[in-house]
């Protein structure tokens, strides 16, 4: 087989792996959303025999005889220069997914994803329980695993960029932590100043938000933006989260909570910035291993951009703020915009991570950084994990951690082995600021056109500069071919500190 | 391997299949329930893809391997008294099920997929032109299609009793034939009995019933009926229907129509039939081969019980229709339950096989079974076809067919190459009403049960009869079971001439 035909028959096997991909992605979607009670039992049988298929499907032996008839290598990822710029890119990150695939035994994977199961099941009852000594020998379990891992794929004791290369490509521990402990120190110094001048109620607290008329607003929502209903739809579930389907089915989830509108507006307009990402990777990288985001981190910054920069913006509500009064009229109707405003940027330091505010998120985040990278360096045992977090919570937050369940347990990635995955969620935020200072620079009427409801410039920016590239470019790429510059975090940390500064009065 | 061994390896192949039919399912029903409009073609690739993994596990060589030593051949296809009877069952409806499939050739099974592909798309633009001659060569295709498989199968010149052993194993062309010709004379006759009597108007033309309220109305009724939904859902479809994608995972569809209430009604209830019957599959027989019902038609039989004599009977409707009164108080407030009963068995005979009444649906079945078997016997040509058909609507229903788009090309069965099939949904009204007057034998009250809304002695009745007995019997031997005696037409038609005569006055 010559090097185009070998070109031509891995970009086929490439196309039903994601083919598997999508499937298994649609038996969890169902899971989410419309599974029986009493189905679950068949759903993960059925989930571990498509997730094996795929697994076989991705190390086919085929796929090692094409790319040796393609020229590549393992230190030639992408090929020669028979190949185009995009045909090279497709070489490099599907053989990259290959070469990692292959370098773990059969008997690994069965006993990791063994392992994971049941690390899983202790998290849940720990959690339940409040009690992490009963969580303590899985997550020891995982973390050996995870080293495991890494040491497989080559990273020797560089553990941690192994696990963070999972999620952000070509991001190193060192370099996040250069952006990270400085921004830190701002963040907390930020928040000291807004909470010395005392916290707010909510506004919500008094009345009941129908869910049935929430779910018509998200819908009207998703109209607003410029959401195609061609190519996605909106459903609930316990966890919102998007997912694709298909090169041409973009699925969202939302959730409602009676008490606070907000929780299911802001998810559907989160969800909708993962989805818009999805669904302007252009045809042509569409269906193959090209047909994804950048990284975890660059798509989170797509869909914080929209729920936060834009979403939690006076301009977007002056637009959309009447709106939302005619779907609730009796309880919205005495309410100003002004208070709506600070109402949606309410400061208000919590242990939990997932109510945290736009301020104190990257906090979170960063103590799981840390602790995260002591594991994996050996200086902190997975022993004194619960007290390294409550150390780290008391300084960065000032808070008191009553127990586990609020402290240590409250999240599920470390259950699953997901470790390096935190630090994507701050850096979506950094990338997000950066890419939105060039938007502005670019679109000095961005603001007013949020106020009128017209995002297509918008939009036809992100088209251009983010979503084109799909996978092709890894963050730091990107990031300069975008902005001209590396990640900094200086934009995020303008934005948060304009922000905030007129909304607290500082 | 030793028998034992081979029989459990077998078994795990099984449940394997199982599981991705259940996929394939998961895949086709939520195309019809949620796919967004532009997912059809990735759907479609992923359908494909999946089938032909779902084709090479049931023809995978190990299970030839492991047929043989279990001392399994395709003339003694159960094995021997080494196994237990369930055992035996199971080896013979696998090995049937491999048997058949390895007997296909690759290349005749791609060429089969294809031009059933083309035919449907043909049928499609056919019926829009209302023009056969568009249709006419796919259908010739699909005829000989449908005849080189039964003679891969060895079948010989007997075509249509290998297309028949599809859905009904063990029925053949003649033994229908003796039961549906003086059936067809018997029908016809109490027809036109009604028919002089003159047709009255629908008494729901002037009302719009709301399909929200409907569907509130449907969930109700699942309720009543006592269908579990933590094993099941109800959805809404294009054109209802029940599917397994799982051990306890059933679900149903329906649709609304504002115009009449009826069609939602019992296009819930028929599907919960079918939903009850897979649901009440003994654990044992779950996820495998046996798992499944005794043959279409046993199925039908089961929709049709709950649809038709349960669902249209006075005592049904006693109990029920002061609920429906309450979702509609406008609309049916002044209606009284002898002119709802009248409406919901109302005869009105129609050129179309889908708006038909319990009498006449029979009649038009009985119609394509006579062209399929002149068809097959290649005593009718594909190109006599339409008019063979109006001559039938003429002779049985004295109606004059206007076009081919309300005569020969209403159905989708042909163009998808079922021929075959049409004979199920009349054998199941059959099978049913003889499973039905045991019942009632063996409940005597039975008819108060219904009026009570209390099922359960039905439920468990069908439980022990039939549903217990999954695919180890096939219809003949379930019914000598459950009645002891052979299908005869017999009990249905006691049930409709003693029923139309009673709301018709004859």
């Amino acid at each position: 087989m010559n090097h185009r035909e070998a070109l031509e028959a891995l970009r086929r096997l490439d196309r039903e792996y994601r083919h598997l991909c999508h499937v298994l992605a649609l038996l969890q979607w169902d899971q989410e959303t419309c599974l029986p009670k009493d189905g679950v039992m068949d759903r993960s049988e059925q989930l571990a025999l498509l997730g094996g298929m795929a697994h076989e499907q991705l190390i086919d032996p085929k796929v090692g005889k094409h790319l040796a008839e393609a020229g590549v290598t393992e230190k030639n990822p992408q090929g020669d220069e028979r190949f185009s710029g995009e045909e090279r890119d497709f070489l490099r990150v599907f053989s990259k997914e290959y070469y990692k695939a292959i370098k773990l035994p059969p008997d690994f994977v069965r006993y990791a994803a063994k392992a994971e199961g049941l690390s899983q099941a202790a998290w849940v009852e720990a959690r339940q329980k409040s009690d992490f000594s009963f969580f303590m020998p899985h997550l020891s379990t995982m973390v050996e695993i995870a080293k495991k891992r890494t040491q497989y794929w080559g990273y020797g004791d560089r553990a941690y960029d192994g696990l963070l290369d999972i999620y952000e490509p070509g991001m190193t521990e060192q370099g996040i932590q250069e952006i990270f402990a400085p921004l830190a120190v701002k963040l907390k110094d930020l928040a000291e100043r807004i909470t010395a001048k005392g916290i707010e109620p909510s506004i919500f607290s008094a009345s009941r938000y129908d869910s049935g008329i929430q779910h018509q607003f998200s819908l009207k929502l998703m109209d607003y933006l410029g959401f195609d209903t061609k190519r996605g739809r909106l459903d609930t579930s316990a966890h919102p989260f998007t997912t694709t389907l298909g090169t041409r089915d973009v699925r969202i989830t939302t959730r409602y909570i009676e008490e606070n509108p907000l929780s299911g507006i802001f998810s559907t307009i989160h969800e909708m910035g993962h989805a818009f990402y999805e669904l302007g990777l252009p045809d042509n990288l569409r269906g193959s291993c090209l047909g994804d985001g950048s990284s975890m981190g660059i798509h989170e910054s797509q869909s914080r951009l929209w729920e936060n920069v834009i979403g939690r913006s006076r301009a977007f509500w002056t637009g959309l703020f009447p709106l939302l009064g005619s779907y609730f009229p009796g309880q919205l109707g005495s309410i100003s915009l002004d208070a709506f405003i600070r109402e949606v940027n309410r400061v208000a330091l919590s242990p939990i991570r997932i109510e945290a505010d736009e301020l104190s998120y990257s906090l979170h985040i960063i103590l799981r950084f840390e602790l995260e990278r002591r594991l994996f360096s050996g200086k902190l045992s997975v022993e004194e994990l619960p007290r390294a977090w409550n150390a780290l919570m008391k300084e960065y937050f000032n808070i008191e951690v009553e127990n586990d369940r609020e402290g240590v347990l409250q999240d599920v990635h470390w259950s699953m082995g997901s470790f390096g995955y935190f630090p994507s969620y701050a850096l979506g935020n950094l990338y997000g600021l950066q890419l939105w200072k060039k938007l502005c620079a670019d679109i000095p009427q961005a603001d007013s056109c949020i106020a009128q409801g017209k995002f297509e410039k918008i939009r036809a920016w992100l088209n251009e500069t983010v979503y084109v590239w799909g996978r092709r470019l890894c963050p730091e790429a990107l990031l300069i071919k975008a902005t001209g510059q590396k990640l900094k975090a200086d934009s995020f940390m303008e934005y948060i500190e304009t922000k905030y500064t007129a909304i607290y009065g500082l």
